[in-house]
């Protein structure tokens, strides 16, 4: 039986792998290169630098192609679960393929798992397909939630309250009802300019836990316009930009 | 000026720790030990254990008296606010008093501070009173809900749909409206047995990433009574139990 470790890196800084990812990292005889559009050197380019520190000496890197999302689909859920499927039979061919029968492989995802990533389903697609059987690992990393947070020092939500997470997409209907804190994240058109003039507090990051990391904060209506110009700016100088933000009432 | 860490250390398992979090702990004079009602051995020895290997040799260890939370107050958030500001007037004198103007002076968090803990509130207040000077970093810790997650070896929410992070207290304003995925936290009576009849599946752990961790999953309707039962037990067994659960509407 293979195994195969889902391994959260957390969201670009090194330091931000825990000590189980390490130990996780270092079992791996095989590292499963899902390039989910990373047309980007620098994420390539970190998680070769996180592989060369921590790796266990003489893994070998097996790139599982990528089969093209279609982003114009209107039915956005039914063209995920498309892509979902085209994934399942790549991944599930390179395993067959070029993983030993005994062998312990790995994926790498940045943040955690649990968050936004499709990595745990391709993965039950594989396994409930039945053609390879895997014992399947999955180490938690800190998300973009999280480094948002601690980069702002602050709780995610009121006392005692609830926080909402979801994405761009998803934000209208959680602003349609009572709203307490919001997170969005895969937002590439800022969807909370739509919500100024109800008195809420945005808390913006990108690049989170990198050295390019850029932070904003303030009363939404006064700093919307320049989060869109900074992000304008940061996504043409770096061609690419990871944000997230949190949303909130006034306090108190 | 002094600088407080505010550093979240996962859920029990020392290997949950982050580089970052290492890094952190290498770098204290002083640990400020809040024991908010630990009542239990464990997590004060625990917590121990993370010092010993990890917290820079020759640093001390300073309580900080804790005070009372009144838990039959009908206001809780009042009642919430109160403990804060008592525990903000505590944890500043013990800065003033037993920490060097130029110290660096810890605080351990369960999971992250960002998710249902106190500290940064305190910290925000002390701050707020401009009677000590403080220099704060956080660092982010893996959560229960991300533990809980990962335990299951699932993503927390439905193909590009939000999830909910809420209290047991809070749980029936969650449950009242459509429902996505919903991660409750801090619920020290089941709540969710209230929901029934819905066809809702429920992903329970307790002790997360602790060698004592329990996992149950499947129909709330069939599982809710043994997942009562179990926790009964545990909670007897161990003297304290540490649960989180997520609700989910059946697939598809």
């Amino acid at each position: 039986m293979r195994t195969l470790e889902i391994i959260g890196i957390g969201m670009g800084d090194p330091e931000q792998l825990t000590l189980q990812a390490l130990a996780a990292l270092g079992r791996l005889d095989v590292v499963l290169q899902l390039d989910k559009g990373e047309a980007t050197r620098d994420l390539i380019d970190l998680r070769a630098e996180i592989l060369r520190r921590y790796a266990r000496p003489g893994h070998t890197v097996v790139s599982v192609p990528d089969p093209r999302r279609d982003r114009d689909d209107r039915d956005y859920r039914g063209a995920v679960v498309d892509w979902h499927r085209r994934r399942v039979t790549a991944l599930e061919g390179v395993l067959l393929d070029r993983t030993a029968p005994d062998a312990t492989a790995g994926i790498l995802v940045w943040g955690d798992p649990a968050l936004y990533d499709s990595t745990i389903r391709v993965v039950d697609g594989i396994r409930g397909r039945g053609r390879v059987s895997l014992r399947v690992r999955v180490t938690p990393g800190i998300s973009a939630v999280q480094a948002l947070a601690a980069a702002h020092g602050v709780v995610l939500h009121g006392i005692g309250e609830p926080v909402l997470i979801t994405t761009g997409r998803r934000l209208a209907e959680a602003m349609a009802g009572p709203v307490s804190t919001v997170v969005v994240m895969l937002d590439g058109a800022l969807a909370c300019r739509a919500y100024t003039g109800r008195g809420l507090e945005i808390l913006w990051g990108a690049y989170l836990g990198d050295p390019r990391q850029t932070l904003r904060r303030g009363p939404l209506d006064e700093v919307v316009d320049d989060i869109a110009a900074v992000r304008a700016d940061l996504r043409a100088r770096h061609g690419w930009i990871m944000d997230t933000y949190l949303l909130r009432p006034p306090a108190g």
